[in-house]
């Protein structure tokens, strides 16, 4: 057989792969939805303006371009960069659809809307393993509320969900943009920009390699020496580096105000969910004005999901700055945790029928038995029964019955 | 506000459209489903080598490319022409992926493999009333039966499809291209292809109108003559146009084996199912070889889908012939027939809070609400109550209650 494969990079999802994944979907889809968000669904390409405005971030530059129509051999000729090819282009997030989204609809939603996208997006990415060039996002956000309400809404929901999952063990890592932007003032270091990018790889290279790097970019000995202490009282707490404990960690007085509401955050969501106070949490650059979150899971090397506060995004395009918050839960990675339930489904049963028998009697016993509330698959009998069976057992049956003229059903479980 | 729209001629999905939509979605999916086919997924975009195989008639002029990765200024001043720039399209149709997926797969896939698609497809068409650049197409295939019992499973399961759908009133036209071709050669219409092109637009231009075309293209005076007779006699049957009737309306010893499997077809599938034999109902040109059918409409100028056997096409990345027969419903034509349900959903209730109250009283509440089985929204008071609960009973509420600091939840009813 020749080989054939999908795009580079992407997926087919056979039968039960499918079922599966609509299945954890389903859950997710539910689970919001009872915690009061309304899914909403855009078109999978947005116009170029819109996807290279600034509001993607690194991700602008994964974004796969959609040729214009009707370019002519003359166009092509007189073409000297891809902006004069595309004129629209696959969404890499969720978060450039839901700004658009909303300045196109905003007088017919609620003050407050809390939306739901759950959708696949494109990166033109390298693949690598579990890193795909389509996959699924699932998007909680909330438009239009300035106080923490809204976090703590994304924050439960987004535990509620995971329960529902099943998926346990989890913890949400908490931090503040203000919070990080205190701290480094507080430390000196004003090149804030540079720093962020540097305290992001605290996971990878370590506090050795943060100190070194900032040094690098001609951070002062002082500055780095008070750091140095900080991140070895993070990497090595007295206490459980709970929301409790967050001041131990902060220089005295770094923003205040941020500090009371993670607090209050921490202690509305209450004690069901685990949360840590992470003040070295950063999250990518550039979107972020207030708490910012992330969830981690014991046996992932990466998180599960994060969001936060982005008010200077959703009102992008509508020329006024509006308050939003976000949590995006990464599905690729959530349903490989989900404990699978790919068990037969107990509806679906099997005729296999002798092809001496007419379609119109064929048709007539399937009809009869849909009628009574089963799934019915027709297979053709061949001299392999075993082929058959171990078919049906592979793709969910439990029950099946031989056909034969004259005979009437006799039905048999698969093992 | 400024003007924001989703590309032109896509759309936006509100929450009340969304949850329609995906009402009418989840019934055609579980009724296919019980029918005996399975569902897969495959990547929005495929390479452009398969889009443009031949397989799509004239949608492959239709597909938005997608510009290749990593082109330099060299590449783009070295292009002549858009086959340079692209390497992938978004699909124009479930059928390119469909023959794609069956090539990778087959291996994993049951002998007879029923497969259900409902997925968006892609067309760069000329935005009009009810035409679309993104529209969801509902297919269901059967690949790997050559016999008859294909088409009579296709034919029942979109019935019981319309009928879970509520759509009544529906006739299923008939036909088969063997039938059109011995019809054309016993006409001595030698040019056939020309010849189905214009009979194809018989219910728009006419028996006058296809008799002038075909003259026009060379046809001889005797062959006219006796195609006028035959259109006339379908335009004014004698009898129903039933396939009883149906050697009526052919010349004699017009695919007589053809005609002999529709009135196998109409028999199995049974009188519950109103269908119509049509001599001349060609569906486009090029892909089908056998039984082809359509689902007109009283209230409707278009078919609500159709299909047919295209035995070449699914086998063609496979390099081997493999029967196929396939249903294709369009969503968007039917979507709007479906009687609205939009009834308030019985589970999902208001709060309205007193901005007094803390977010830890308010989660408290809704967290307690959500465990209860309930759908929740909390929203803040205003002094406009009247906006408030038009907003909820315009969103799907039917019960709110106020909660102000220390008195109880008081429910009521949304008129």
């Amino acid at each position: 057989m020749a080989t054939v494969n999908p795009p580079r990079g992407m997926r087919d999802f056979t039968p039960a792969e499918k079922a599966r994944r609509d299945r954890v979907l389903g859950v997710i889809r539910e689970s919001f939805r009872v915690n009061g968000f309304d899914e909403i669904e855009t078109p999978v390409v947005e116009e170029s303006a819109r996807l290279s405005a600034g509001l993607g971030g690194d991700n602008e530059k994964l974004a796969f371009g959609v040729l214009k129509r009707g370019l002519t051999p003359d166009d092509i000729a007189a073409a000297t960069s891809t902006a004069d090819l595309i004129d629209m282009g696959l969404r890499y997030d969720l978060t450039v659809p839901l700004a658009r989204f909303y300045a196109t609809h905003r007088a017919e939603l609620p003050p407050v809307f809390r939306a739901i996208q759950i959708a696949p997006v494109w990166r033109a990415e390298r693949p690598q393993k579990g890193r795909f060039r389509q996959f699924v996002q699932c998007d909680i956000d909330i438009i239009g509320e300035s106080g923490i309400l809204a976090e703590i809404e994304l924050i439960t929901a987004t535990s509620v969900t995971l329960d529902r999952l099943g998926v346990t063990g989890t913890t949400i890592r908490l931090n503040d943009r203000r919070i990080l932007m205190g701290l480094l003032s507080a430390l000196g270091l004003t090149n804030t920009e540079s720093a962020l990018i540097t305290l992001d790889k605290l996971d990878k290279i370590g506090a050795e390699g943060v100190v070194a790097e900032l040094r690098e970019h001609g951070a002062g000995d002082a500055a780095l020496a008070t750091l140095e202490e900080l991140l070895g009282r993070h990497a090595n707490p007295t206490s459980a580096p709970t929301l409790a404990a967050m001041t131990d960690a902060l220089p005295a007085g770094v923003a205040p105000e941020a500090v009371a509401e993670l607090a209050e955050i921490a202690a509305a969501v209450g004690t069901g969910v685990t949360m840590v106070f992470d003040p070295f949490l950063v999250r990518g650059m550039g979107y972020y004005t207030g708490a910012i979150f992330e969830v981690a899971h014991p046996d992932l090397g990466y998180s599960l999901g994060g969001g936060g506060r982005y008010n200077g995004r959703i009102g992008r395009f509508l020329g006024t700055e509006v308050p939003a918050v976000g949590f995006s839960l990464g599905f690729e990675r959530l349903v490989d945790l989900v404990l699978s339930d790919d068990v037969a489904e107990s509806d679906s049963v099997a005729v296999i029928y002798d092809p001496q028998l007419s379609p119109a009697e064929l048709i007539a016993h399937k009809t009869a038995l849909v009628a009574d509330g089963l799934r019915v698959r027709l297979v053709h009998k061949t001299k392999n029964t075993r082929a058959i069976l171990d078919q049906l057992a592979n793709d969910g049956f439990r029950r099946y019955a031989f056909l034969n003229p004259g005979e009437p059903l006799e039905w048999k479980t698969l093992d």
